[in-house]
């Protein structure tokens, strides 16, 4: 038979065990610090029924959309009825409006699973990775409270994962929508100049003002060195809150903006109720998110050492969640992680390093014979709760060790008929080289304290 | 606009929060259970490349293959490069085959990840389901040990996944196909064979003799009996070993058989090593396994009290993991929880029921003034590693109550105006109704001690 060269498609992240295991502990803090904040877990199917799924969306989406057709419906020439889902918020959408008799509002749930985008394979981009969502969905009014809890949840999980400093930035986007009303910008053209402004860190200032004015926007020099000052308040909570209450006087700020910054002074009141450090967040009027549900609230978290990562956590407050699937009104908020992408950017910034394996210790083969031995041994490593392999094929000892090594196993365990007879173990740290000889009925205890902290981290 | 009905392809398992939390502790313990055992972590991408995914599949299996495109790919007319994963075999094939370099042997991976299926849909069949996936591959050989260490992961597992007494199953399909050598049976009806003696369990015996015997098989009456002699053999281990001992040495028994009976024997052996008590395993000479790969050693485990159900984790031994893709010789052995079709299974039996929320402790909201102070409260709770929602909401506090019973959270925190002042907070357990007065510095400690061994269990 002609061999098939085993390949992954383009655009997925696929890892070697030791990363998996890196990747792995990352979920695992994230997961913990969603559910320290109480919030429940759900999980929807990979896929949606297409209907359903794109009742909603823009042509700009269903181009990244994949569909998903049974061998059987291909060749009947049907249409796929199926489509991987391409976030996380839309399956959220049809799972609150489907089982809204049978949840508690305010409904706050996590969801962290893969999502599925079509685009064009390029470095660093995914056609399928993980989003690790949080939001909470409100019956009728949810308290603006909500919306500075989002920060906090930022603060806490970013700090335990150990990736350096952060920071969040967050805006209002009543802010930006009140003063395009103001300046006349009309409908047509909020969305787009909202888009370049997301730009801003990237291509700078002159580059979105020669955007705003040109051919495609249109606007005028003077609105648009407006919206750019405006934009451009930089300074302290207390100096950009100080500034904007400043334009809501003026005359033609408009009810929308007066809004947006009255929303603003009482999110970041809460925020200092919910004592998130101000070394962590900062007011960025130029955050505009380029997704068009945002309604009020928006967030965009930096890595400090990485800014040109762009935002690693990103989100933001809605009206209405479900509209194309309920007559219910649903205002939520949420934030989420594109996890796969953070961890692709820690890896080529040599971050994140293989790390210890989950496995803790190896109890070698050095006498066939023996092996009833090593299996008692092993079990009662298990049973203290200690992650433990068997070598269960015999080999030479010096390779046991290395493959223990390679495996990112600590912590080496050797007992042969001299050990037996004496009734000791020898126990190996292999990334110290330390060797030391245990007697058999204290090994499980020994290992327990020295392998404490370690490979279970 | 119009409104689009919220629902789920057929052939999914979508659950509510204090379901989902259910299945994640399960999950939880599987994983915990094959890392204790020295397993390491992989995962693989949804879809493979079509023509890698299928390098090797039987027609039987393409049919119920989900392909993926995206939608500029079906605009231009183009066949569907992509395919959602069947089960957990084949990428860990592509996966061995790809990084064999990059990889310790013997390899122990775990895998815990969706797969795909387009079957028809019914009651209890999923199109998408969790395989909970174990497998050690070894280069060149692997010692028959590995046998024996599955059924001791699998009696630890489901002893931890508290699903009521199970037995494993098992038997060396060489006894078969020896014997099948020995009766004349040719090449093309020893997988037909295999199948219908699959069935033994489900259609009784009378009706195997009848298919052996019948137009499509055609065996000889003699042949049928022996067969069914043979897999009929009941009785301890002993026994059924003592029996097949027996027929070795008859006239006709190829090597084959005896190599077959000679494993088992073995694989008995190292099974009493490894202590899996015997209460919890039987031979099985009906154990046939539908899947062809399959090359010795074969598992089943079946649920004492729901035999209606079938085997809820099976595997065996094989050969040759990745001939398709490497000319490398990767022998292993595995096996497979089909997760879903047993929570389903344990669901409808009445097993399992809604637990309580990963969420321990509700903090109310009396008094809106308060909010800095409720804030302060979570905050500790939460350093004190106690998963806390509080409630952002103003509202009644019977509502707030009422919400946290139907959130399955156990504990409500009320802290108004009078229980400041006196420096004391009340805290009500929702399950027994209880209501204490305890000091403010003192409630995190005394809810840490109340709230152990709730809700993270």
């Amino acid at each position: 038979m002609a061999l098939t060269t085993p390949r992954t498609s383009p655009g997925t992240m696929e890892l070697l065990p030791r990363k998996q295991m890196v990747f792995q502990r990352m979920m695992d803090t994230i997961r913990r610090g969603f559910e320290r904040y109480g919030f429940v877990p759900v999980e929807t199917p990979v896929f949606e029924v297409a209907d359903v799924l794109l009742s909603k969306s823009g042509g700009e989406t269903e181009k990244q959309v994949y569909f998903v057709q049974s061998t059987g419906s291909i060749e009947q020439g049907h249409k796929p009825e199926l489509a991987l889902r391409f976030d996380l918020t839309v399956p959220l959408a049809r799972f609150v409006a489907e089982h809204e008799g049978e949840l508690a509002f305010p409904f706050r749930r996590y969801q962290i699973q893969r999502v599925y985008r079509g685009e064009r394979s390029q470095k660093g981009r995914y056609r399928e990775f993980y989003q690790c969502d949080i939001d909470v969905i409100g019956k009728d009014t949810l308290p603006l409270t909500f919306d500075a809890e989002m920060p906090a949840v930022i603060h806490t999980l970013f700090s335990e994962l150990n990736v350096g400093p952060f920071r969040i930035n967050f805006n209002n986007r009543k802010i930006l929508l009140g003063l395009f009303e103001s300046l006349g910008v009309t409908e047509d053209q909020r969305m787009p100049v909202l888009r370049q402004l997301d730009r801003l860190d990237k291509i700078g200032v002159e580059e979105v003002r020669r955007l705003l004015m040109g051919e495609e926007l249109g606007l005028t020099q003077a609105v648009a060195d407006h919206i750019l000052e405006v934009v451009g308040i930089r300074g302290s909570a207390e100096e950009v809150l100080a500034a904007l209450t400043a334009q809501v006087s003026l005359p033609g700020a408009t009810p929308l903006f007066a809004l947006g910054v009255s929303e603003l002074v009482q999110v970041v009141a809460a925020l200092r109720a919910f004592k998130v450090p101000e070394t962590h967040w900062s007011i960025n009027l130029g955050i505009a998110r380029g997704l068009d549900y945002y309604t009020g609230t928006v967030y965009e978290t930096f890595l400090t050492d990485h800014p040109g990562v762009g935002s690693v956590c990103s989100g933001g407050r809605y009206d209405n969640l479900a509209s194309q699937y309920t007559k219910s009104r649903l205002p939520g908020v949420g934030i989420s992680i594109g996890l796969t992408r953070l961890f692709y950017v820690l890896c080529e910034a040599g971050i994140i390093q293989d790390g210890p394996s989950t496995t803790q210790v190896l109890v070698t083969q050095l006498d066939p014979a023996l092996l009833a031995e090593y299996l008692s041994l092993g079990a009662e490593l298990r049973a203290a709760g200690l992650n433990t392999e068997i070598h269960l094929e015999p080999a030479k000892l010096a390779r046991q060790f290395k493959y223990a090594d390679r495996a990112g196993i600590r912590f080496a365990v050797v007992m042969g008929s001299d050990e037996k007879a004496e009734g000791v173990v020898t126990v190996k740290d292999l990334v110290t080289g330390e060797q030391i000889r245990v007697p058999r009925g204290e090994v499980v205890a020994r290992l327990a304290v020295l392998a404490s902290g370690d490979g279970k981290r």
